[in-house]
């Protein structure tokens, strides 16, 4: 077997950078549980049917069937390209096993048959964290979920030195409610000509408008004119109300979105502002809809999005409204570890790497091991009885920061990165705790 | 949409099962770190002329291929069906990133287009370590990979109330090297009849060696005679020195498996037995082999199984021979979580539920769970302003312990489980340690 070659748009991260993932993993979970949501993994396949509904992504559906199959038999199955679709799946399977207002996170990864380019991939991870109710969800949990999710990510800047983000909102019932107001026809219409505002700019938005969508100049330009409001505060909401349009729909969509302003300003101050351009693609979406940019990255688009439905699953009977924010691990991560942005301080999790004199001595040095691992403290024993000085290039060739010399008596532990070598009791000495387990360098 | 059903043989668990499933999964991840075991994830799939070489699996492959493909278009890629065909690849593909010995762990779903039954899944978890070298791997690695996974099993055991396990370890160059002794000239042969000792039983295996394999009765019953000897501690050499069978191959073999047991008895006592009947059917091992069943649910056969092998991969130039065990986390857990022999002591992360008395304080509510959270205490803002009463049911129902009242500055907070309430401060207030996170009882 020759050395294979990497399958495109299918990343696979060294042990180094999957360390980095690891810290991230591990960050952006702590975050959600301690907001109280809990961890469900679904199945990696769904029925393709249940797939193949929902527009664009039909063609870059996974479909999956066994070499055995019969030739021509139609495939049942494909793989997720999202969590949100077997999210709805699972609480109208579970709904008898189910909590209501049923708060989740889910962490796993996804596929779509995309063509493999910078930032786009194949097969990729997410972290969602959804609330749904049966039947109402209480309009608070829109402010929370980018709490939530700005907490993490804010995590991720300060613990591990990722970039920081800026988070975009908006609320469709206040596009829509502001069309209405312009007594324009169709606002769905009209929404999908503004979200290419950053795209084609607000002149030609405003001809598109009036060429395309039935508009006219006056409406189109009080259109361009709201998705041109963008304000760290409430302030937008004057600013609004200065265009001289209303409707009930708007001042209800005003009221939701300044109190998610309102209520970052005081947890995440300076990570979300209020951006009426924001109309994301998806139809689902109801109310209030999110967007994230790693500043100075911008350019990468998007790293978390979301939204309110009303409706994410229902079974006939019960309506399940959520909401729900998704963060684009791989799409986040993959390009700043390809950058060298971050790394690790070292490239296995072992911290101590036990000498061994001789093989006749390797069960005293075992010894030693575990007596270190009892108390918490990653440690492998040299593979080779070779000179110390091969046995301490092997640590240095990992990043472990400390060598260990000698039986549990008479025993000495040497920083290989100063030099500096001292007596120590393996049932008793512990390394600073940042040596404890690989940190992120950025 | 009606009500979905399951799809057989994907098992997927209730958020309460996944508790559980996740204190085990970070039991293990623990000890093989602490044995400086670093994490790895390979892609999901592998080239299917990869995958499609390794005998029985074949029909199991699930292919994988874009929904928009040419229709008569032959897949290429197909869903991994074990962790070590893909690291393996792994290995080639990244060994210039690699430091050898390579130590990894890797804890990923695996698919196979199986019949399900109980105890078969289409999809499902497995935990493996590794240790693979370039060129030639130290034998004290066929020692310490069964501590590591028997310490790690242990753990569970121990920590999560999991049934204890018993490993079964053999050697393949003592059974080949006896069956040499003996002047066989087909020891594969034989070891493939011995592998059914337990199924049909010695008087059987015996018959079928003289009728099927080219075997003399008399050489057919010393290899049952050795196929019959199993033992906690070193005995079983004196055992096997008895049946007056001699080659240098056996006794390397008898050292070797020796060594391991040995070693078991200091460490992990009582968890590993010499039982030279093992064979394990995969033909790619080569030297030591390990079987691992659950005490009291011997049937469910083998929840941890692996072995040595002298060439995990070879690129022409560089062999890599390796030693790996693999935990069968699916297989082992879904029986015990169906029975109701795990259960988490709640459903939910939280640890506190903080009540809210009118929509109009609940930003006084937010605070007081913002200063929780700071100093990792998982809380919960009620959703609802209701009626205390129905906001303690709230927390009963998920099982959270602790239900917060009042705003930070004249807080008391209620164990609902006993009804005790008392003054506490949002900054101070501690739960005792086994209330901070779900525990498992059993």
């Amino acid at each position: 077997m020759s050395r294979p070659k990497p399958l495109s748009g299918f990343p696979e991260l060294t042990p180094q950078e999957r360390i980095v993932e690891q810290l991230v993993l591990d960050r952006l979970r702590e975050t959600f549980e301690l907001h109280g949501f809990g961890s469900i993994e679904t199945r990696s396949v769904e029925p393709l049917d249940r797939l193949a509904k929902q527009g664009e992504i039909d063609k870059e559906v996974y479909a999956v069937q066994r070499v055995a199959a019969e030739p021509g038999t139609p495939a049942e199955l494909g793989l997720h390209f999202d969590l949100t679709v077997p999210f709805a799946r699972y609480v109208l399977e579970h709904a008898h096993e189910l909590a209501f207002p049923f708060r989740r996170y889910q962490i796993q990864k996804v596929w779509r048959g995309e063509r493999p380019q910078e930032g786009r991939y194949r097969e990729f991870t997410q972290a969602d964290i959804d609330i749904v109710d049966a039947g109402t969800l209480a309009a608070h949990h829109d402010v929370e979920l980018p709490l939530v999710t700005l907490g993490a990510l804010d995590r991720l800047h300060v613990d591990l030195g990722l970039p920081p983000v800026l988070m975009r909102v908006n609320n469709r019932r206040l596009s829509e409610g502001f069309y209405r107001g312009l007594d324009i026809a169709d606002p769905a219409a009209v929404l999908r000509q503004v979200d290419k505002l950053d795209k084609i700019g607000p002149e030609r938005v405003t001809e598109v408008l009036v060429s395309d969508s039935g508009v006219s100049l006056a409406q189109a330009r009080s259109v361009v004119q709201l998705a041109q409001i963008s304000a760290p505060d409430e302030s937008f909401v004057d600013e609004v109300h200065r265009l001289g349009v209303h409707s009930d729909e708007l001042d209800e969509g005003l009221e939701l979105l300044a109190a998610v302003v309102r209520a970052a300003r005081t947890h995440v101050p300076g990570r979300l502002v209020a951006d009426l351009k924001i109309a994301r693609g998806l139809d689902y979406y109801t109310g209030t809809v999110y967007e994230t940019e790693l500043v100075g990255y911008e350019s990468w688009g998007s790293i978390s999005s979301g939204g309110r439905y009303e409706s994410l699953a229902t079974d006939g009977r019960t309506t399940y409204p959520g909401v729900g924010l998704s963060i684009g691990v791989t799409r986040l991560l993959a390009p700043l570890l390809g950058r060298k942005v971050l790394q690790p301080t070292r490239s296995v999790p072992t911290a101590v790497l036990v000498a061994v004199e001789s093989e006749e001595t390797r069960s005293s040095a075992v010894a030693v091991a575990e007596a270190l691992r009892a108390r918490g403290i990653p440690t492998e024993v040299a593979p080779k009885a070779d000179r110390f000085g091969r046995q301490i290039r092997y640590a240095d060739r990992r990043g472990i920061p400390y060598v260990w010399f000698g039986p549990a008596a008479s025993s000495e532990v040497k920083d290989i990165r100063t030099g500096e070598q001292l007596p120590a009791d393996p049932d008793r000495w512990n390394p600073p705790a940042a040596d404890l387990h690989p940190q992120v360098r950025s």
